[in-house]
């Protein structure tokens, strides 16, 4: 859709140095909001405006889901996490972001991780370039 | 793993009552603990014992996350939600279960979904056996 930012990162029109990894339909880009615990928090999103895994294409799902494995790895090599979880939205009560977006949160020891979690606050632009920046070493090193 | 429930349950040496649909190498079975305000919490799970996306095969991925889809649909229709909201763990902190289970739980207005969940209760078998048979209904319509 022309007025949605994930449609407009994913054509290229926009924000090119936030992208941490692209595959032919699917991209990655650290999220706009920042857990204070969970330094790192990722997106993966396809290029195309879909809105839920039930009306996603058979082949990109397998794409997004191909991706959002390497960002798991990734996300351990790349900010120390000891794990992540893994988090999407079908049309949830609440979601503001319909375009299809998968969520891979860096976890941490003690993190005290929670959904919602009101302490949310804006991560600022150079703070988002350096953790791109991170993950695109990381991932372009696993072929 | 021998002493796994999920390896057991994917084996079909128990609970097969509770299997609600199964495609060659993965299978779905209603969630032991029971969210209040999301009646119908599902578990998507390969039969192999793996233990996180990122150790997944390519083509072991792509089936449990068709499946995921499946559900996303299949909750709606099933349990009346409006949405869901998809969860799955890769060595978080706290994490109980090690073979891969993806969550679908099912979303409901004003349902104040959160995670963690306090309030966490066993459903009974008997509500498990009739979530089962009523997402079992709606798959097979769905071929």
């Amino acid at each position: 859709m022309s007025d949605c930012v994930f449609c407009a990162i994913g054509r290229g029109e926009t924000d090119a140095d936030l992208v941490a990894y692209r595959s032919g339909n699917v991209y990655v880009v650290p999220a706009l909001l920042r857990r204070e615990n969970n330094p790192g928090h990722t997106l993966v999103l396809p290029v195309a405006h879909v809105t839920g895994l039930d009306g996603t294409p058979p082949d990109l799902l397998r794409e997004v889901f191909e991706t959002v494995a390497r960002v798991v790895f990734g996300v351990r090599e790349a900010y120390g996490a000891v794990g992540s979880t893994v988090v999407q939205n079908n049309t949830a009560p609440g979601q503001v972001l319909h375009h299809l977006h998968v969520s891979v949160v860096p976890r941490f020891e003690g993190d005290a991780f929670r959904i919602p979690e009101p302490d949310l606050s804006e991560a600022p632009r150079e703070a988002r370039l350096a953790r791109a920046a991170a993950l695109r070493r990381v991932l372009a090193r696993k072929a």
